[in-house]
């Protein structure tokens, strides 16, 4: 079979789509000017940023809140906890070890500046009970900060009904939803939460910019100081382009958003059925409560890592564990967290699918794995010790 | 005389150059991958970072520093100054009121903190002597933030002699250097500091990328936690069409920069003696030690914003005062830093030409701001009580 060009790592990044590119291009050449001017090509930049900023809003039903506009994710959740914890004065934050390291190597910061860490319990299914959040939770917490879908194993945590737990004790309420928008309807004011980051590059805006979208009349501190952009909490010049990517990839991911997880959902359950036929192998994470795209599965006995780059022989991109610890020996925090013992973990490959995904790429993607882990099981010591 | 359209403010920002954006054009849809995945295409967008930090590195004569990617130059200042305070312990900081409000506001923000700031007097001509840094620093001090070249007045300041003077201290040296670089050569090495701010939009980049240069050996903790991008000291997906684009930009800015000083220069001198011809000018700063583009010139008697206003209609761009600092009604801090009245401080103009301007584009200018000036002081109070 000739090789092919797969793509299937949407949860890691994705290809800036052309509507995105489109409404980015004008605001480098032509409509180049700093929004802080005075003259009119300026004040004509101060109104596209301004126009994309109450768009977003609306596309993400935050009447009761604000978009500002970041670099990433990252900066978001570092913005979003950092400025939580200097606002309340307060000592300790409430998380999980499911989160993304932009939030639990914000925490572990925290920790070494003396902040108390509590981290709530996870069960197998990857789903967080809001009972732990319940025992855990007190007048003594600064922010609590839970992803509302998993970048891993893409679960979906029960958000709102925590934000009501927190608010009940008049405690922040923090979610990334960098892997939720975009891919399941995301609605700032049902989920009830203080601040919610997403970020541009995981729905087909470029890599560089993101946003922390903060309720009303929370007066969060800024992060990043300097001149008075982003109504004075964000400062730096606007990236203007990214800006407008991001407003258009926002647009497009809220429209049709049910159609097309049904779609990707669709691929996603073929894949799943035809990789759980081979044996000693699981899906990690809840089946029905995760991302349309997402499948995350273990194939005992052989490395995730040597699988996904014989994989990418065959053309296909896909990734062992989250992207952004590639590179590291350990197995999957995520994995472990919902405990997986290091030799499932260390079998992990993680695939995500997006609505360019057909369904022939799914038949080859299983096919191609079906072989490979025949042959990675055949010379491997723990397969044979365990199974052979 | 018809309407023109003369951009004159590229200290506030620049137009992308078309070979900028041919460099980054190839990374929003063909190489789209995040580098820290493990397939092919993610390793090559990983190696065309590593090799924009070496070519960025080698550009600006960092061959014992090391180039980290950030969003802007605030971040990095934000980066710089922060990172300092806590990697030293030490609870004082000297700089400016030259300096950009990225380095003010994060200065004024640690003071609310706790620190101490220092702020080196300032004489008329906008440059400091290094002597008043010996009598100010002493071993208590955790950092030293002096810009290269100031936004408003583009004066040079003496920063190698600082530096020297710094590292008789073991005190830590920054400086931003946002508007040096690609105006008047910058060699990292030769200046001898710890660390250097950059940013990409005054170089035809675009707005949203910037880096910190740091000294190798200087081990500074990050700014943004997570991942383990940019060596480990900012995480976040990096912005690799950007980081296409500001290699590019800065390849371009330091090749050919004497010939295009001289052209600018001479383009500025007589911008200056046109409108030194207007009765109560003043050029503020040094006329010979600033930026080759750079004239700030107060006129008497009238408001800045109104003249810039009313060139805006001329289809002239130009700022009053620092493009970061629109908005605000009080006149500007530099202005006032230097020693000059409200008065004069708030008739202040900042024109900043680039190599794209033409003599015509300066005979319009001064045609245009002569006939303007008299105007506005035909109708100003000021003007007749102190000269009518």
């Amino acid at each position: 079979m000739d090789k092919r060009n797969i793509y299937a790592d949407n949860a890691a990044t994705t290809r800036v789509s052309d509507s995105v590119l489109n409404a980015m291009m004008p605001y480098f050449q032509q409509n180049f000017a700093n929004p802080s001017g005075l003259y009119s090509p300026a004040t004509a930049s101060a109104k596209a940023v301004r126009q994309a900023r109450a768009d977003i809003a609306k596309y993400l039903g935050t009447e009761n809140g604000e978009v500002f506009f970041t670099s990433c994710g990252t900066e978001a959740d570092n913005w979003a906890i950092k400025s939580a914890v200097e606002l309340t004065g307060k000592r300790r934050i409430i998380t999980s070890r499911l989160e993304h390291h932009a939030v639990l190597k914000t925490c572990e910061y925290l920790k070494s500046k003396g902040f108390e860490i509590t981290y709530l319990p996870c069960p197998e299914n990857g789903i967080i009970e809001p009972e732990e959040l319940k025992k855990a939770i007190g007048n003594d917490v600064a922010i609590v900060s839970v992803m509302l879908a998993n970048n891993e194993i893409g679960t979906i945590q029960k958000v709102s009904e925590m934000a009501e737990i927190c608010h009940g004790y008049g405690v922040l309420m923090h979610t990334d939803a960098v892997q939720a928008v975009g891919n399941i309807p995301v609605d700032f004011k049902a989920l009830g939460v203080d601040m919610l980051s997403l970020s541009g590059h995981k729905i087909h805006a470029p890599k560089g910019i993101g946003a922390l979208v903060v309720r009303k009349g929370l007066n969060l501190p800024p992060f990043i100081h300097g001149g008075k952009q982003e109504l004075g909490r964000r400062a730096g010049t606007e990236n203007v382009p990214y800006i407008m990517g991001l407003r258009q990839a926002i647009s497009d991911a809220t429209t049709g958003i049910e159609e097309r997880s049904e779609y990707v959902l669709c691929l996603r359950e073929r894949l799943v059925d035809g990789l759980l036929k081979i044996e000693m192998t699981r899906l990690n994470g809840d089946r029905a409560d995760r991302l349309p795209g997402n499948a995350n599965i273990s194939f005992y006995g052989i490395e995730g890592e040597s699988l996904a780059l014989l994989l990418d022989m065959k053309g296909i991109c896909v990734s062992s564990g989250s992207a952004c610890t590639t590179g590291e020996t350990e197995p999957s925090h995520v994995l472990k967290a919902i405990g997986l013992s290091d030799e499932w973990a260390k079998g992990a490959l993680r695939i995500t699918l997006s609505e360019d995904n057909t369904i022939e790429d799914v038949d080859y993607i299983v096919e191609m794995i079906t072989e490979i882990v025949g042959k990675l099981r055949a010379s491997s010591t723990l397969w044979k010790r365990t199974i052979g």
